[in-house]
């Protein structure tokens, strides 16, 4: 099967302009097809702010009413993802920015309403993925750049970018030997919080649960491993967490970041 | 050859949520090969005077100067592109956003300065529109849309939505048979301004002389009929003018609005 990198990057890198440029040089210089995720929410709530639209959260979780919808519309799929395929291009990398609705890639669910009313946020599934389309644009050399959007009726929602990276790949991982990136804000899941430099080489589900009955991973890493397994269990070949700037040293055996296998 | 519409909206149906609404759905249920572009102006000032981004213009053409071209690049390219991609998708239409950066569709060049600096503006031309990609879309059914938003390099240009439409229909005339239609605020091109009814149905080449030579025709409609022999002149096949409305009325031989022909 023909290798796939998805790789999805966040605030570490988009809020930094030279970390941006920087990314946006080595990404296109990757040689094999790929599709890039990007999230953008420091940025929303900065110019939601400038708006008078207040950013509201539970549990971590930006709440969505209708001005903020209409914010992220513009920030996440206007101002973000349109800067990053124009970056793209300039490299000439052959871009082309998406939201879900965007050739009807990411159908999505519109949350139903819990404890929280969590607003216009979609729920979406590997199943429901748009796969012949985004074959079609591979196919043709074209790079998907998906901006944290997806729709519902009339309705576009908000998803989280981590959750797009990981249902593409498992939706894609039939027809492709798919890497899933998540670039991050350190080097790679570490052996020791206190000490940058002690990256975890490889993670299979036996190490986990060893490193798990050890206590030595910090509670932020918990959610970016389950989710990694949860995409390997599902067909994904391997997924890695690594720094941003490491980005080309990350694609093949040997790598910076930590690699995460079945 | 095959038909092609292009069509290309503004403020008077951009401004309006039920003009939006209904014009989407109409739009919609065009059975042929269609494109759709369209504007934004007012809707980008409003959102400018909140965030305290002047909107200067000189001769009635906006400077775009580095917030106005962040604040189009969100307001163009996000909010209402991807709500009116959105739209059409609730419509089973299979709508794509476009700016010209995506798929390297429109690469233009950045308006020299000249005895006025326009700023980050572009300019395009027939000869440079990637129509493969264009085809390839089309042929699968796939609806582009267009924000006014062209690039060089990596700068997002802001680029005048009548002249993407026309730009897109002389690119696109070698391989279909296009009509082009500009939709406004009137039902068609007036015989007498002071009365709204009375739609001039057919403007060819002599008539056209012969309306300017009568003085019948009032300023503001001149830069359109302008534009749209210009189109003619280098190979689309027709060019309406109407209004939005009257989409659906206006698609073939008998029209509700102004046909423009040779």
């Amino acid at each position: 099967m023909q290798r796939l990198y998805i790789i999805k990057i966040g605030g570490n890198v988009l809020d930094d302009e030279n970390a941006l440029k920087h990314f946006l040089k080595d990404f296109s210089g990757i040689q094999f097809p790929k599709i890039l995720v990007h999230g953008g929410g420091k940025i929303a709530t900065k110019i939601g702010d400038q708006l008078g639209i207040e950013s509201k959260y539970v549990n971590g979780r930006r709440i969505t009413d209708e001005p903020t919808r209409d914010l992220v519309s513009m920030v996440y799929g206007g101002l973000i993802n349109r800067k990053i395929v124009t970056g793209l291009q300039s490299h000439h990398c052959n871009a082309i920015g998406l939201t879900g609705a965007d050739g009807n890639v990411l159908p999505a669910t519109k949350r139903p309403v819990g404890k929280v009313d969590f607003g216009y946020v979609g729920d979406i599934e590997p199943k429901r993925v748009n796969t012949s389309f985004l074959y079609f644009l591979l196919k043709q050399n074209v790079v998907p750049v998906f901006a944290p959007l997806t729709y519902e009726g009339d309705d576009i929602l908000n998803t989280n970018a981590d959750t797009i990276a990981s249902v593409l790949a498992v939706a894609l991982s039939k027809h492709f030997q798919i890497r899933l990136i998540y670039c991050f804000e350190k080097k790679g899941v570490l052996k020791d919080v206190n000490n940058d430099g002690n990256v975890i080489q490889l993670i299979n589900s036996t190490s986990y649960r060893q490193l798990l009955d050890e206590k030595v991973l910090v509670d932020g890493i918990l959610p970016k491993l389950e989710n990694a397994f949860d995409a390997i269990h599902q067909g994904v070949s391997e997924v890695l967490i690594g720094g941003a700037g490491d980005l080309l040293k990350n694609l093949g055996e040997e790598t910076e970041g930590t690699l995460i296998k079945q």
